[in-house]
């Protein structure tokens, strides 16, 4: 099979820079496109991320010559690749008018950004948790005015630490009403050079701006039906964040305490639904998803940011501690890795979803 | 006024090295008086803390040489003290006896050790909140009889960051009905050397040993009465607790949603009960009691442990980001300084009030 | 004595912070006048400060209102201050001519900047080592044609970890010939934001802009002599600097080797020169000078940042570890704390040694 | 070819967990045996490393199950391996005794311990820099009285930093006379629990026991010449080190300044002879052996730690700033792993190296 030929559009910043380091040697697709602000427009990809290239590997060789373009030359993109990833680090309004024009022009665009998270033909996807939000792409795609370019999302790294076990137990047949969860969030989630350290040594910041109500209500849409072409939220849960920098470079941790619905399962049935928790990409084989998307840690004092973040290529969401808690049902705590599940590897796992489902095709 | 002349017992320690730099120019208290384990026992003080003194001011001149004493030899501390601090590192048990022997010949004992919390006549104890604990007292001394000695307690240094902000409300007219917290946790909660640095580099421990049991039934009996003699948990409120371990000297941190009883009061009304907010300790103006118990930060992103810690002596609890819940009434963030609010400057402010109450005297 | 009325230009900083937290209260001089950047002036200090007050100890109470001035109106200064302290953040050549518009009209310029560290007639000064540099101050204000203003600055922070015991060895009859200095250097240092936390958090930065030519020249300037007004480096010694970024809060350390140039002293009597070492600030007994400026630690193991930093009100050098080199003569490890010792009080320090010598003078 | 069979004594603690996590799948050695203290022998080696496996790769599955032996049944060890690894962690004359007794059993010991590192007829091995040293090893067999055990140990981890950098110069025939070297420490390098939090956060700690010691001597064996069956160092360096531990959790990295004996080459001469620098590891390709064992970068503020220490699987030394010093002739920073390059990595690629000179040979 050809590879699907791929561009990363605000590959300078640090998503961008996990795009480009996930798919190095990646079996579908290949990056030949990089493209950034104007500053670095013109400059080999070396030159441009010189003195700010963050990853613990080298750039790929094959990269390092390679012309970066000006990310508002859709047309540049559109003679190139296939389809584009993006993670520019904009404002909001000029993300959405750049993924529009990507997607207008035929360019299919798979988003790190929160821009399009509300547009209500967009779908935000996890791909474990709701594929079926895929069929909502032709409808866009007239909105659009062409049948192949649209916009694919994916929603903020610090509610994956728990969303994907709380969906595994929905999806058992255990609907869960209320949440109360405290994250504790790594700080590459804040960019380079984002967190200062004179915040972080002997420190806890109990505050990020605009976290806690993006870690309530995107799960809602995220469990959300179609209606009429439009997504429409999931009513069932009412979630309460308390979202807290600490000192972690990567995996945002989740204390969280929840109560069922109806009927609760006991402890080794939740344990035995999260460790035998499946899903499409798992089914479909595909490249970076994990082997188990969900695994329970019997240890006492796990998962930890540090020591579990990396299991089954960071791609995993660990889980341990469930107990019984003396308010709700239960109590447990979550971890992901937020620069590669929660960003460049979710967003890679959704394209390769979508070249699955027949979305991505060869265009060049 | 003469000051009265202390012990105290398990110097060498981190808790015991607290009081010692604490107690340094008290206006009441004069430490005339260390002891330790039979390994320090003979040794001068400056000589049985050497390379381990962990505070950041030095050891007090005056008492470089004092000679250690064995912690066991209650006769000796009979001699030389009118009263002591106990910060003995030792197990449960071994703890709750040497209490009492120094209680059963005349010595009262103030502890910062959790072995006699949950005696049934021990008052544990937090100046601002339940002070007339103090009147069960005499039934105690009866037990041991004599009318001399006695064991008070203070309670975990976990809870500290957000009990006496609840007990403002509850005082207040607000009954607080369940309670979800979640801790993050300084180190030196831990002692020396405690935590290892592979653990808090770069990580979080979401577990600290016994720490979620205290955090949840401790309040009962610092909020409950008395009868017959015995204390009588408080049945009025649930609560939860999630315990991390995070990579902070000192300060615990504390997110809470909380669930009113009855009527619940205003955002504004809150503020204005914590910062308005005194008790016995602030009226009987005592030595170490901060001057405003409760103190409201307005700034979006404080308290913080490290910026926050030290306010009035790090004898305060810090609180801010008070903010509705979309599952309970309110969230708020909590901090206290664990190892003076929370340990050695608490024990300090009891035994303060017990003199101030006429329970400490001169006897040697 | 009635206090002379002081400027803090450059006010809402990190250095002019710790100006305002260090002048609280202070015997001699009182903040009357803070001045910053057009885009703070006319706000109060309070709002200007709002969430970027980085001190510990809070915004002292009677400054809260006071209204900010711009840097560059000179004239306003003039109005209210007997002299200032400069600690404004802006290029090098900015400051060079602000602080010469002030000492030109007449008002003395206490600076923290860099910008006339090697401006001919102006003195770089360590309290406790060139005092005498402020004999060339009457020919330096013949330049700025009045007999009032003048401008004196401080050396760089990373150096004072080993200047000062590096000194008491040349007074003492020991002259060095060679030194190679390693440092790891405080956040604080690069000032807020300053250092990212992906930067500090598991990781040494081997390398800070500026910061070892610096500390290599610097020093030739503070042990130089004058010479026709203006000043004639010191010959006798070769400094190579090493330096690195470290993820503490505050407090410089240094590992030197030194040679000395002719003979050289035992290890005891190296340790007596230090720990006996005094000089001007202590004989003229200054608000802040420290008892003992230099402090010998015999522990194996510091002095260390978090534990020693504070000595004295952190204005010591502590130093500790000496023992023989196999290269050169001696090796041993220096602290001093940075935005103490290294700027604000370091600053502070100087102005009252120029108050105490006559040079500072009430004018309003 | 089939596999030997390899033993990890004292396989539990941290260095011998990093044996086990590295020969994984490795393609000459299979790990069939593992021995610890008395208190894990019996237990599976599941149970026996349960709540103290520190490495972020899960154990490895087939290992689970297999019954950890007790570590001074050499008789054990002979019927099940070729050669074993030494990673025990008990004090250093019974490691002596114990390395003796399996090397006197005809059992190759590959060691990870300091016991024998002054042993006259022990090689200390660096793969790059002294694999002639391998030709002591018959007339150490002769001590043993037999033709197969001899032990074979590798230096500390924290000169590894300079080591290969410095030797390709000396290599290149610039001979060095002087070295001073201040290392920053990761705290792996002390082990679990090792250092305290308490010492690592907002700190850094000036002394390593032992350390600066080993960082002087041990080179000396490493350059030297074998004479009449004994090691002799060489006499033409002086090395002075200041050894310290920062809160780094991976990566012990070097300041050097260095003066040559003789001429000096230019700066990019240096960089060309480090580039190229490949020795018999890279000429054997050996599977462990990094393809650039010493890596130059240019960025001006590298290598460091987090970042680089992970380059070549953890087994290049990588080296930046190299710049003139104003005291000797130049200055660079050195990087390299500890617990893989410096520690059970080295381990393996002397394994390795013996494999492919013929010392490591199928016996059961």
């Amino acid at each position: 099979m050809e590879k699907l030929k791929v561009g990363v559009i605000g590959a300078t910043g640090m998503v961008g820079q996990n795009y480009i380091r996930l798919l190095n040697n990646h079996p579908w697709f290949e990056v030949v496109y990089v493209a950034a602000s104007a500053r670095s427009a013109g400059k080999t990809f070396k030159e441009a991320v010189a003195g700010r290239w963050l990853m613990e590997d080298t750039l790929p060789v094959q990269l390092e010559n390679i012309i970066v373009e000006d990310a508002t030359n859709v047309a540049a993109a559109k003679k190139h690749c296939d389809f584009v990833f993006s993670a520019v680090e904009i404002d909001k309004q000029a993300v959405k008018e750049l993924e529009d024009a990507y997607a207008s022009n035929g360019i299919p665009v798979v988003s790190n950004n929160s821009a399009h998270r509300h547009t209500s033909d967009v779908p935000m996807l996890i791909a474990e948790i709701n594929d079926h939000h895929l069929e909502i792409i032709p409808s866009q795609q007239k909105r659009f005015n062409n049948d192949k370019g649209f916009v694919v999302v994916k929603p903020n790294c610090s509610l994956q630490s728990y969303m994907t076990p709380v969906y595994a137990l929905i999806k058992a047949g255990y609907p869960i009403q209320d949440m109360i969860v405290t994250t504790m969030q790594a700080v590459s989630g804040a960019g380079y050079p984002g967190v200062s350290s004179l915040d972080m040594v002997d420190n806890v910041v109990p505050y990020i701006g605009g976290e806690e109500e993006k870690s309530e209500i995107e799960p809602l849409k995220i469990l959300g039906d179609i209606r009429n072409g439009e997504f429409e939220s999931y009513k069932g849960i009412n979630i309460s964040a308390h979202c807290n920098r600490v000192g972690v470079i990567d995996g945002h941790m989740a204390c969280v305490s929840l109560k069922f619905s109806e009927r609760k399962p006991e402890i080794e049935e939740i344990k035995e639904i999260w460790n035998d928790f499946t899903a499409i990409p798992q089914e479909l084989d595909l490249p970076l998803a994990p082997k188990q998307p969900v695994i329970y840690m019997e240890e006492t004092d796990r998962p930890q940011p540090r020591k579990d973040r990396n299991l089954d290529k960071a791609m995993a969401v660990t889980v341990g501690r469930l107990r019984e808690c003396n308010v709700f049902d239960y109590r447990f705590v979550g971890l992901s890795h937020n620069t590669v599940r929660g960003a460049a590897g979710g967003g890679i796992l959704n394209a390769e979803l979508l070249k699955a489902r027949g979305f991505l095709n060869r265009q060049v």
